[in-house]
């Protein structure tokens, strides 16, 4: 290590307790099991490049040192990406956060800018990036990339690894001389979703979708069913503008407190991002399903309430709760997510994010429930299987068995082509690069929880 | 009639007979059953207003002399619904071509205005519209409103009755004081779609889709199987920009005579809009079909292959040919598809649309045919049905029949009160206003062929 950081130079680097404590966690903690399997693992120094030049001598110095790194964004990821396993160097890459380019609908920046602040500045042109998560403010466009899937406006352009959501990515080699790769067409997806294990983004080259004028918007209604029936009608209708619809059985709804005067104690509650001029079809819609609207304003932060950040203002208020993730069939979509609700509702609170997947219409479920061990956590993937959903595990941190990423022979290549080491983020991938004593304890558990995958 | 002509004062009016010939036929020669239930019916006058106030005085004096009329834009629907089959007045919309307001995502324009001079207007800052016949160039916004149902841009947006792809019309009722109504919200389809029988579209009022850079894109495949694959897996690559989805089988693509350069001999062909920023990903997907790319331009005129225009080239070429139009399942899609083209390919050549339809992704099939007479056109239908197609019926004019529209109690009052003399297009509501002699021969037959209508 010393000599490692002897040949920083001028590289911003900090070794203070604090630091390493804080830039070596995640949300993973969203999961009990993870926390258990994570333990307090740190890094040994965090380091934060200014410019693509200082990441390459950064990656030149570890590979000649052998030093393990993990590359960091905003730290939002809930599945362990970001938790170094073992040891050595995490490179906080917000410091990269320029716009390379803008032209047209395309964009190309930076890894380490605010996926907020680029949206920000898109806007001010009448564009904006065609799905961001709901952590927007804290990550980086890197680390939705290297460790999210999909989000705030895949209702309308399904999940970021579809052809076409990611142009092109630039991506430094851990070698003692790195090479810069340009990733373009479907190569793309070698590095998407791959927790950093494959080499360094450093530039993300984007399509982008106009910038609607996005109203926050809430409806009520009496009950899940047709709170849900409703969801699926608003993503299918093709000709109302929408980028977000989310819709949550009580009491979900109880736990996003701000929000209180909007939702009714008791009642289902649909969270949506509709734009302004096809307002009236949509109220035509919510009007066929008896709903009532609540809430309908352009103000920008209802999408902080759905996706990941539901989990997160739950657990604000019950620190009891986990949640899984599921992914509710093609065919017969309503009916498995009425039977999953009619069965164990009262046990694992459900709220649905609609979104195009795969070519189809579909729902991301998350069910959040006081979690009780292995064996509770297994029947319910048993029983959401049961009904017809898929489960991805969001209890490990191993890449394969979350579900998202198929790692065959081409990725294996990939990853020791660009990685010849084997020193980013050891242990993510198994088999490859397992730890000193293998996968074991709650690591093996979790592995082994009887996820389905997310396919179709 | 002399009385009627004296109230008209200045409105542009003509009795030549050219004129009536001319302006009393649409494109319903497409359909020798029509043609012959049709005949050779005419208007006695053509009118041509230049403003609202013209057509509400238009409205008056039709009201107080019980004069029919039919409203008539660029003429280029194919189901005789701009025949006027009790005389009366035709009257061209033409000339009322003005844009009223145009803001943000919005636009509103008088009903006369060719679609492709509103959307030339438009494009020049950026936007355009959601979506336009293949017609583009002739026809008119109020013609494709009164007698259209979808076309390229469907298959991002769907079809024109689904909500927020019309979000307002201005229609004058025919009464001795005409009064002017501003349908919004579920009530335009009231008069969407229902051939000019209940009221006279002045304006209407448009959400608009960004304006792409569209590339005129060729694929070709050695079998139509693989290409309507293609055809889906593009539809349903929901980040590929696209706007046009059209697939032929071998001979369809022979009838494009100036496209032959692109079009090798036996070869099934997809005639596409590609969005231009995502062009890499199309091309991975091609890839992925093994299809090979013979044009990708920017020339924006390949959609006049496509939709209605594919039976223009193909009657061009071959007067004996006729079409039928059918709507494959939303489950096992390309599994009806290819049950029909391996059961009657070399009967019926099937070209495909694809589409958004009631929020799924689907496939419009047109099958090109020689005509041999009812019991062979009864035959087609029902081997269709037979393979989950479902069919709307474009042999006859009768709006009923066709199976886009449901005549409910609230469509039969809203048309007697726009329209208390039953004077707008008689004889296309069948049990409303019935021409004298009622409904018989070739009208009868077309009535009665087996169509399943349009919807799931």
């Amino acid at each position: 290590m010393e000599g490692f950081l002897k040949e920083l130079g001028s590289i911003i680097h900090t070794r203070d307790a604090t630091a390493l404590r804080v830039k070596s966690a995640d949300f993973s903690w969203f999961s009990p099991i993870m926390s258990a399997a994570l333990g307090n693992r740190q890094a040994e120094v965090i380091l934060s490049p200014k410019s693509e030049e200082e990441v390459v001598r950064i990656a030149a110095a570890c590979a000649k040192h052998r030093v393990p790194l993990v590359a960091r964004g905003g730290g939002t990821g809930n599945f362990g990406q970001a938790v170094p396993l073992a040891g050595g160097a995490v490179i906080e890459m917000t410091g990269l956060d320029r716009i390379v380019f803008d032209k047209g609908n395309v964009t190309r920046a930076q890894a380490g800018i605010r996926i907020a602040n680029l949206d920000t500045h898109l806007r001010k042109s009448g564009r904006e990036l065609r799905m961001h998560p709901s952590t927007k403010k804290l990550a980086t466009l890197g680390g939705f990339i290297g460790g999210g899937h999909a989000g705030i406006g895949t209702v309308n352009w399904g999940i970021l690894r579809d052809r076409g959501n990611l142009l092109g990515l630039r991506v430094i080699t851990i070698e003692e001389t790195p090479r810069a790769l340009e990733l373009r067409g479907d190569d793309v997806n070698l590095v998407h979703h791959a927790y950093g294990v494959n080499g360094i983004v450093t530039e993300a080259e984007l399509p982008l979708a106009p910038a609607y004028e996005w109203l926050d918007t809430i409806v009520v209604f009496d009950d899940f069913g047709r709170a849900a029936e409703f969801g699926m009608a608003l993503t299918t209708s093709d000709g109302i503008l929408k980028k977000l619809v989310s819709v949550h059985a009580w009491p979900v709804p109880h736990y996003f407190v701000p929000l209180k005067p909007y939702l009714p104690m008791g009642k289902a509650a649909a969270l949506l991002m509709i734009g302004a001029e096809t307002r009236e079809a949509f109220e035509a819609l919510v009007k066929s399903f008896q709903g009532k609207v609540t809430l309908c304003v352009p103000q920008d932060n209802i999408y902080e309430y759905t996706w990941g950040h539901t989990t997160m203002h739950a657990l604000r208020a019950d620190r009891s709760l986990t949640h899984l993730v599921c992914i509710f069939p093609k065919v017969d979509t309503l009916g498995s997510i009425r039977r999953v609700h009619q069965k164990l509702g009262e046990e694992a609170f459900l709220h649905l994010e609609f979104k195009r997947f795969n070519g189809y219409m579909t729902a991301e479920g998350v069910p959040l429930f006081r979690y009780q061990g292995f064996e509770q956590i297994t029947r319910l993937y048993r029983a959401f299987e049961a009904e017809g959903a898929r489960i991805a595990n969001v209890h490990t941190f191993l890449l394969q068995n979350g579900g998202m990423k198929d790692l065959d022979d081409k990725q294996i290549g990939f990853k020791r082509s660009v990685d010849p080491h084997l020193l980013m983020n050891p242990g993510k991938v198994a088999g490859l690069d397992d730890l000193p004593g293998g996968i074991s304890g709650a690591t093996l558990e979790a592995a082994q929880l009887p996820a389905s995958g997310w396919a179709y």
